[in-house]
């Protein structure tokens, strides 16, 4: 499989997508990918089992990382990809591989960056984060990572979007006293009780902080309820889990005394946590990024990759073609236009166009 | 196994809990019972798999049955059994081979009773109502039960229990709709909607009606809650189980009738559902039954396989030595004067004294 950077990006996303690379089973396109960067004298290369980091090494005082996940959701009847009307369809479309295409393009044809450039490219992000390549390269060799701003080029639909929320879950326990459901005024139901945990839910305020000029928008939500002992018997735990969204002013162990606090009436315990990050748009790299790229930057509320550089303290934006509602969907597509639009900032911004 | 029926009725409760009878494996207890009841010329004898059934043939104007199962829950250490201070410890002890235990008595030595007597012991009474023994016998034998009344000498502590409540399960679905919990606002949480669901049950004011001269006393509970999708899914569905005990002046459907009345807004499925036994007191030899044991009779709350009676149309009680509320514990046991005093009442009851 040889892959040609001299193509159109909208060429070479297309010929991504035709490389099946669902997560687990990314190392036929790492190795093409491996291939086609390797021939390319201003880039360094380093893989680490199915991420490649390729960087060049012209001394600029300033360095950014452009990362991408090249693995997918399993396919559904989508591969190959198929063009029709200017509109590229295929599992990976959108999420990501016109971002991917994107980078490569870069990569290929940027040789003289007016800052040095760092290419991520990673495996494993759609599943569980353990996992995750990129957070795999962040233990193994963070200083490959290094840099002063980082842009992951996960669909945006074209416009910069900063930082992102962290995220926790938390499992709220409501205890009871068991009892036969023939008497159980014996007993003490721990569903029951619960509603009054769905109470404190209901009526939660979130905060849409305003965070370095980006507003956030928090939520606090059961995701997960459990309870119930047999049909025959008053419960005596019922479980709730819930889901708390936070903005990036807090930590996750802030996030978490706060979810302690709105629950103190019960057992809470932090199941996982990952905390967001500040969108560092006043960092001089990322306000540059901004302004070439034009639009109003806004938050990003989903927690992305984007907070394992904040964990290396990079700050670090989210930016690229497609439309992320595009993202895991049996009809997944991009415009190859939006494609070609972000490869022409992006390669403008990297050359130092004014 | 030779079981010796003349011996006292506290030694005989000793042998049959000495005999594993755990439900399913009651083929040792059944044969015995089978070889002990044989050799009485004034019983005939049935078996169907391990239930049996023994009548007489008096030609008495009146029939009673006498029923018993002879299936424990599994054994705890507590087989074979002791003795202690008047105590009998041990499994099935109290539920109910103490029951079973005087009705081999009464089998064996009232041999002239004034009404015709049919002795039933079966099978499988804890576990699934499927297999049930009484059920079995019900559906393929319906004519061997025949009879103007019912005593089920499960545990009552010596007190007539009349009736019993009946049971029903149903399943309360609150529906939603699914959005990503980063955007909570796009969807619907079914599982906080639930909380509605939990504020009807809180407010239940349950019945406390009085049937044929008992009190019973209603319930309606959650028995189960389940709902969630992933961990950041705002979840579309959530299904509470509830449990309705209900007295036996409701037919199974009306129950039926009130849930999805009280659970109007949502979608109700009723899971199953057991009708109760109206406690029956008013039939002649009901009567005559309670005056002969004394005290003073109660509603029996849980639901019990008297209502099988009920579904043949024999009106039945419950009556038995033991305390309910050693059934299935690990310290099970029994007071043997309990037993002696119940055989003692029972015999003078059949044997027509004054």
């Amino acid at each position: 499989m040889d892959l040609d950077l001299s193509a159109g990006v909208g060429e070479l996303t297309a010929r991504l997508v035709d490389v099946p690379s669902v997560s687990g089973d990314e190392a036929p396109l790492a190795d093409a990918l491996e291939s086609a960067l390797g021939v390319l004298p201003h880039l360094t290369l380093h893989r680490d089992g199915n991420a490649i980091v390729a960087n060049t090494h012209l001394g600029r005082p300033q360095r950014v990382v452009l990362a991408g996940h090249i693995d997918t959701v399993p396919i559904a009847d989508n591969v190959p990809s198929t063009v029709k009307n200017g509109v590229l369809h295929g599992c990976g479309s959108a999420d990501m591989k016109a971002g991917v295409a994107v980078q490569l393009k870069l990569a290929a044809s940027v040789t003289e960056p007016v800052m040095d450039v760092t290419y991520v490219f990673y495996d494993c992000e759609e599943i569980v984060s353990e996992r995750n390549g990129l957070g795999r390269l962040s233990r193994h060799c963070p200083d490959r990572l290094a840099a002063d701003f980082a842009i992951l080029l996960e669909p945006t639909g074209g416009v910069v979007e900063g930082g992102c929320q962290g995220t926790m879950r938390a499992a709220i326990s409501v205890s009871g006293e068991r009892a036969h459901s023939a008497r159980s005024w014996l007993g003490r139901n721990a569903i029951h009780e619960a509603g009054d945990v769905l109470e404190v839910l209901r009526g939660y305020q979130p905060r849409q902080p305003e965070v370095d000029g980006l507003t956030y928008r928090e939520g606090l939500n059961a995701v997960g309820i459990a309870g119930g002992v047999a049909g025959n018997v008053i419960p005596d735990e019922c479980v709730v889990t819930v889901n708390f969204r936070f903005a990036p002013d807090l930590s996750a162990d802030q996030a978490a005394d706060h979810v302690r606090e709105v629950f103190g009436r019960w057992d809470v315990t932090i199941v996982d946590a990952a905390g967001g990050a500040r969108p560092g748009l006043r960092y001089p790299a990322a306000a540059s990024f901004v302004a070439a790229m034009g639009g109003t930057p806004r938050a990003k509320l989903g927690w992305t990759d984007v907070a394992r550089f904040a964990e290396l303290g990079i700050p670090a934006v989210n930016f690229g073609p497609g439309d992320p509602m595009q993202a895991h969907t049996r009809g997944e597509h991009v415009a190859i236009s939006d494609i070609e639009t972000c490869e022409a900032k992006m390669a403008a911004w990297l050359s130092g166009a004014p």
